[in-house]
């Protein structure tokens, strides 16, 4: 681990983002595990996180309280509710602390009061980490630019295990979004959502959708561009959590050197300022 | 070629369905390329058929009737027209022939009218001649009966050209029917064809179907079985018309020993009588 | 949970597939989890066995010793090391238990330790649990018997986390020799597991091996049968030890009303006496 | 059609590559097909290129000079042998014709001739025309400068036919190339084309290589980086010949309009200068 490598807490190390949370930090050799907290009263306080998340001892025992490692930490990885990630986050802007938030479902409120952070504090805020999905949304603006007026089709497939509520997900629809938004399309208009009887051949402009649920699937996006003779697929899988987790720690390095700020992973990954 | 190899006779040697024929029955070393047969006032009447399928000059001209060459054969591939098709098989009735048919779209009528030659003359009938597809359909069964009661998600997933007109597939559907027979359900009740916005958690029983439509795909099906901790796939991907012609001489070569009746692809490939 | 469910206890519950095992029987319907042992010493003895699972508390506290909680369970799942594994066989075999071992690794003087149970304990003995794995072997003879003869190339692949340090994986090489069994070939004489350079066609009879190596993949396998127009791919995903862990609780609950013996996962799933 | 399209000659109509070309030229609206040339004494003379490609009647027969259609056509497209190309473009660089070619095979001396043309006649060279494979190629850029530094495994996978004698394949390895050119590796020192037996864990800066030999596969690449928890992965598959052809007539397009010069697919497609 280098010297000046950025002291980590993580938030909710019982559960199961955190303990992937943990790992990812570990392994990291440019980022140093510094706390965790668990729920309070939890019957795993004390215990070591190292332990709780499989990875055998490391000599830091889970804490219930963030005030109480204020002094050992310098950025916070938050995964939880959105409530408790606004008092996390009212707590770190007191005590000059960074912030790396993968929260999901915040109400419209929630999210301005979040914004309103923006000028005391330098914190990360995106619903999906993942380096892989952000680098993929570049190449399908690439790859949408180069094909787009060539008669290539475009077709969009996921896949998520059972238990997943909506279709398609919504980083299916983020896909569909960039490369319908490179060749001046819409996905009202041009998206595809269901072909069932006799739906009679594909119009070039569409944009179709395709939805697998089945068993423990992370999270699997396909976008396929075909035309008579090839086909370019580019395609990201999820195997884990750990994918949100080492995203979400390589934001921590480089939240750990910003200025006061509201930053997506797009800047993190500087994947922002390269256009098309 | 062995010596007692059936010689084959095609119908349509200038269409595209035709020249892979051709090019089927030139690769199976126990069958014979005998004769190939244009529509009457073709430009193409005596070209070499060889030629036409772009196999270099094989010696035999493209005759325009099929009582031109009517010593010529034993076993007419038919894969034309109802009305043409069903007007061979008169003709090779009459004169002792067998007859392979890949013909579709026949109506009622002209189902029951090709129903009234299995007594006369030894014929095979199927839509879809794949030798992999109707192996498919037998995995299908082994894999359903091994995996249904549990706990696996089993969803279809299958791609088709642009300019397909209807979904799913029928090869979809029949893959969906053969796993639903077997687990007693009904894809009536229990296949779900669509998936869009807040659509819930996937139920168990469901049978779930995707559809694609891209470019220049001959034809891709996937069943997934899918549960905690593991998938298992089983795919069949026609990569060009090559499979229904290769299928097609294997039943030229099957038939040629039979007595007079109607057969299909199980028959052709010993896949009947083995049970699940 | 079904009243005669058996009760099950499983050995180290603190390591990783200790933890999948705990989480198996949770879900399974008709097994009931009763006690989870922890190495002598550990930290986390009397720590809830949910709790470290990642479950959430279930009221058991983690044991140390398998007589400490003798009179609770009916079946032991023991995947650990060959000595340990061994003891608690013999532990087994005293009190009337039966056992499901998945432990690796075992000297040949350890096999035949182990052999000397099968007249005095009922237990499944078998290096890969995945009920998926010992189905695709299935569907392989099924398929190479109805392929072998009639030109179609056999490939094998499979992809496996940047840890593994064999290739092929011993599953790869095990669906290879199900499938050169079948069509009387050995992998001796007919495997090819590299090709590099200028060298030459495929044979007809060669069955290929491809391995990748890559990340955290749990393990990917697929068998490719492909000819001139068509292919179909029999492909298992193993997607967390998950897999594993539910063919272990299957085979607990089926070896808990058989007689003394040692069987394999062919066994407790019912395909071995179906033939090809 | 345009009516400023180009006129198109084709090379070879009567060869696979060929037809394809004539269908590719039909199918692209600001093309126009003009002339189609066969080997002299070909028994396919004045038979209609259109038929010959089983397109149906197109009006133009097959000539067996180009100087006998010198008048007709703006563009010649050249997929033959070297020899003949060679001749071809000393044709067109006295008739003020230009020509794209996709004829492979040339040695050091023909390339050293074909470029002595580059003062005289616009025209593209390039072994592989597929606009697919090079924005693929483009892809890998982007993706390896974004994910180089972070722990992602590269491995290159490609399938071909049975029929093809070297591995891996020219574009599999120019893949790598272009990889390994982005993170300062060089494929002779970290390419690994085989594991076989105790090969030991995957160095962190190895490009594996897995080939796959079956069917008729026309040809499919595609290049993985995975990490713990995800995997991206860019694939190229072609369908068909038409691929290429189609990326020849885009390149007919584009030359129709420059100035004399040697040019590849990069500059066809506007891809050259946008950088990495």
């Amino acid at each position: 681990m280098s010297s000046n490598a950025p002291r980590i807490a993580i938030v909710g190390v019982a559960g199961r983002m955190g303990r992937n949370l943990v790992a990812a930090v570990e392994q990291d050799a440019q980022a140093q595990l510094a706390a965790g907290i668990v729920t309070p009263g939890s019957s795993l306080k004390g215990a070591d996180i190292g332990e709780l998340a499989g990875l055998g001892r490391l000599g830091i025992p889970a804490a219930d309280s963030l005030a109480s490692v204020a002094d050992e930490f310098d950025v916070l990885i938050d995964f939880t509710m959105p409530r408790a990630t606004l008092d996390n986050l009212a707590f770190c802007a007191e005590h000059g602390k960074r912030v790396v938030i993968g929260t999901t479902g915040l109400s419209d409120d929630e999210l301005a009061e979040l914004d309103g952070y923006r000028d005391r504090v330098p914190f990360v805020f995106a619903p999906n980490m993942s380096v892989g999905v952000n680098l993929t949304l570049r190449l399908l603006e690439t790859a949408a630019r180069a094909l787009g007026d060539e008669g290539y089709d475009i077709e969009v497939i996921e896949a998520h295990h059972r238990h997943k509520v909506d279709a398609p997900s919504g980083t299916a629809l983020r896909m569909g979004e960039v490369v319908a938004g490179v060749l001046g399309r819409s996905l009202k208009e041009h998206g595809v959502f269901e072909r069932v009887g006799q739906c009679g051949p594909r119009s070039a402009s569409e944009i179709g959708f395709a939805t697998l649920r089945a068993g423990d699937i992370v999270g699997e996006h396909t976008v396929l561009f075909a035309t008579e003779g090839e086909r370019i697929e580019i395609t990201h899988k999820a195997s884990s959590r750990m994918t949100f987790a080492k995203g979400a720690v390589r934001a921590a390095r480089w939240v750990s050197e910003r200025p006061a700020g509201r930053y997506d992973m797009q800047d993190v990954l500087g994947l922002t300022e390269q256009g098309g």
